[in-house]
């Protein structure tokens, strides 16, 4: 992207791409039918957001930000309001952004200055800076709808004195034409490590008209609401350059011919073998299949919990998919998004010095996915998220939900009961030790909780190899159809439980080692 | 860099950087005496490399190139050509590179087609296309020397059919004037993810007039005699980004205030206390303390033994020197650069968003350091190294070596001797049964060796811990001098025993996990 005189330029390609998004009616997948969304579930828009992450990571940004939009105003603005401006973004027309950082204000929401005071005539005025706007400004849409965190002038201090507003790019007449632009503009826009076709704008509001969103100071609760389906996608993100690296990845194996297999040459009429004859490739390859396939059935399973939560009619069945939600969410996105790296550092490792090279695409999916164990709260404040919100403050409760939910699936017969009951098992007493420990030390819920994410996720990611395997063999039994693939899912789950598992130990262990040398070098001592 | 028509030219203020370093005599400071060189150790080398690799990895391989190919020079061309290169490359007018890789040879370079001939007058026409040349054209220095892997017509085919050749850009005169410009261009400069001032060049050699380095055929031979130096500085390569991730990290943790600490807020009268309050931040900057000084204190070691290896007297202490360079170079390559890479990632991490934009420099560290897991052999090429050649190959001899060397360090008085002896006792177990498991399938040792690498790296790391925390508790008992610094060396001690040895256990379980996944899927399962 290029920025010149408040103007944001999307690189060649993006408008037209953008368009065919659009009418193919994709920006409204999730959206409310009443207002011209399609109203699929989270399981399917899942798979979806997954494929068009690997396609490009940087420009599913741009309809994403707006479908996350879309959800909060749906879910907490007034009828007007969601008259006046759902159609048009689950159409794709306009596009959405979530305005909350600002310059010393990042994960400490808390603290921000943008004020919004009272026009009087039902809006507001918005005056302050924003950074880190994904699509704050871009040529891709005739207007963008900014949802900006602001404080009232009589706003309690901290988290519980902020609240939402919807400020238009271009303001909104009556009959929903364009009207006058608005008082905000786009100052600049970062140089950045990877998503470099995403503008990442600092955004200015100077007396901005903007409509609240929900309660006065109640606007990091409707920020919440969509933080679970924006968690979950950003998890998904990196799932998406994860799959594209394996893909890419097992692709050059199979054609570059380099070194002899270990058991003698296996093409003798060539100079050398493929890449994959060598232990090592295919370690490298399984490792990114078993994370990736992994993942995804983990990922759906929250999707599935959040559909559950919004459509089902059964109260019981909705509190408990919403604990789930709750307690899954965060585990989605910080493993995925760090098995996404894993992943495509691996990627890039297959194709060896070619790997470095832009030209190849491996060095991008590593560059991009970087960006997705930052923000939407940063891989440690989900850990945090997990230990200290969703298992301290519920004295376990939402954890033994979870933990009745995979040993109830377990049938005694199954290939993995032992090793999964085990673990789960181990993962409860990982549990138990440290809400002891932080009875006494605060700190260690901070200092414990990403080698705690990491044990969870381990065996979370066993549970599910452990209910595809046994799919996979009940399909089996029941015909050859896809005999191979069903039969790789079940060599996977097993290369899964004896390669990958294992990390829980290194993880527990690191999370129960206290606070004490964390917390007694001084500054100068570092 | 830019590329234009042959011509590399190097980013504003490299030449004169450049011409500082020289004029300081850097070039020249491990360089033989007898041809202008300082004669220093690699002990001593190895810590001006972590220097100016922390400073600037890109810059930092131009002159390095043409100290690694001073090496190879010194080690086996004739006297006429030390004499009439050597000084030279010493002082940093000229400078050097290694010419190895073709397009369809990376690692495996026994298939390479570069092709010598005799020109009948001492003199050989070197024709081929070399690529991912470091440094192959830039505009540092008025001449470039050019040592070039390729093969003499009657050579045997595979790796013991390769020659060494010095084919220098500019050819030089009898009175060491420089002469006509050598039949060898610059085809182009890749575009990389990172070390993007260092000049990556396409280089054609056309019929250019080479000189044979040491014996015919012998050329991989004499490319090895380097590989340990070129392999421990790429390691160190690992340590110095990493070193500056964690020096930047630790200031911005100091000054940036973002939320409160758990015990209550610490700077009342601001909005929010410093990043430095948190456990999970605190985490970040102890691993990558941890891993920073255990990799200095290991890699130097390893220079040590470089040292006696190459200037001892006694034969016997020769060869144990010899042994332990050989077994641990590999581990110094690519643990120190696994551990660059983990590290530039945290120090990353610890910026939040502000770690991903380009102006605050972490992000670079990332790009940059990936490189150094890739080149001067993958970091899966140094663990098979490791495990098939150097401990396999010995039947465990040079294992034992290193292992007696470290439980004859141990006094069971000594802080962490029962952790220190049960790794050990693990490692060598860890050791018999691959070597046994591999006995029945070639494939086991490419299998497990990155694995087992890294189980090997965490007990050395637990060594070199032991030992500067026995060496701490020594000194604070004399006086007390220092005393906060050398206490930090005993609580970093603690911390790495608790928190990053435990790695051992997974990757010793992933190590030993066998080969039946791995080699049971076909290719259309993956």
């Amino acid at each position: 992207c290029s920025w010149s005189d408040g103007q944001v330029t999307t690189p060649e390609g993006y408008k037209d791409a953008y368009q065919l998004f659009a009418e193919g009616g994709w920006s409204g997948l999730g959206g409310n039918p009443v207002y011209g969304g399609m109203g699929m579930p989270k399981v399917l828009a899942a798979q979806f957001d997954e494929m068009v992450c690997s396609a490009s990571l940087a420009f599913t940004l741009y309809p994403s930000l707006g479908a996350g939009a879309s959800l909060a105003i749906d879910a907490h603005a007034s009828d007007e309001l969601k008259e006046a401006y759902l159609p048009q973004m689950y159409s794709g027309e306009w596009a959405g952004t979530m305005c909350l950082t600002e310059p010393h204000a990042g994960t400490d929401l808390g603290i921000i200055r943008t004020k919004a005071e009272d026009n009087g005539d039902g809006s507001h005025a918005i005056t302050g800076t924003k950074i880190f706007i994904t699509g704050g400004e871009h040529d891709l849409t005739d207007n963008i709808i900014h949802l900006v965190l602001a404080k009232l002038p009589d706003a309690p201090a901290g988290p519980k004195g902020i609240s939402l507003f919807l400020v238009p790019k271009f303001l909104v007449n009556e009959d929903g034409s364009l009207g006058e632009s608005n008082t905000l503009a786009c100052g600049s826009i970062e140089h950045k490590m990877g998503i470099n076709a995403s503008a990442t704008c600092v955004m200015n509001f100077d007396g901005a008209k903007g409509y609240l969103v929900g309660e006065p100071n109640k606007g990091l609760n409707a920020m919440f609401t969509m933080m679970n389906y924006e968690r979950l996608f950003v998890g998904i993100q990196g799932l998406g350059s994860s799959e594209m690296s394996y893909q890419n990845a097992l692709e050059y194996a199979q054609d570059r011919i380099q070194g002899r297999s270990a058991n003698g040459a296996v093409q003798k009429d060539k100079a050398a073998d493929p890449l994959m004859v060598h232990g090592d490739i295919r370690r490298m390859l399984l490792n990114m299949k078993a994370l990736n396939e992994g993942g995804r059935a983990f990922s759906t399973y929250v999707a599935k919990q959040l559909d559950i939560a919004k459509f089902s009619q059964d109260e019981h069945e909705k509190e408990k998919a919403s604990a789930l939600v709750a307690l899954l969410t965060p585990v989605v996105k910080a493993f995925l998004t760090d098995a996404g790296l894993e992943s495509c550092i691996a990627g890039q490792q297959v194709f060896g010095g070619h790997g470095f090279i832009r030209e190849w695409g491996q060095e991008q999916l590593v560059r991009d996915v970087r960006i997705t164990q930052i923000y939407e709260g940063t891989n440690g404040i989900q850990a945090l998220d997990l230990l200290g919100r969703k298992i301290a403050l519920s004295g376990g409760a939402y954890l033994e939900t979870f933990l009745g939910e995979v040993r109830s699936s377990v049938n005694s017969e199954d290939e993995f009961a032992e090793e999964l009951l085990t673990a789960v098992d181990k993962l409860e007493e990982l549990t138990r030790q440290l809400l002891a420990q932080s009875q006494n030390d605060p700190n260690v819920i901070n200092s414990a909780c990403v080698d705690y994410l990491n044990a969870f996720a381990y065996v979370a990611y066993g549970w599910v190899w452990s209910l595809m395997s046994k799919t996979a063999s009940k399909k089996l039994a029941e015909s050859s159809e896809d005999q191979p693939w069903l039969e790789a899912k079940q060599i996977t789950a097993r290369y899964y439980f004896k390669r990958i598992l294992p990390r829980f130990e290194s993880s527990a262990a690191a999370a129960l080692s206290g606070t004490d040398e964390l917390f007694t070098l001084s500054p100068d001592q570092f």
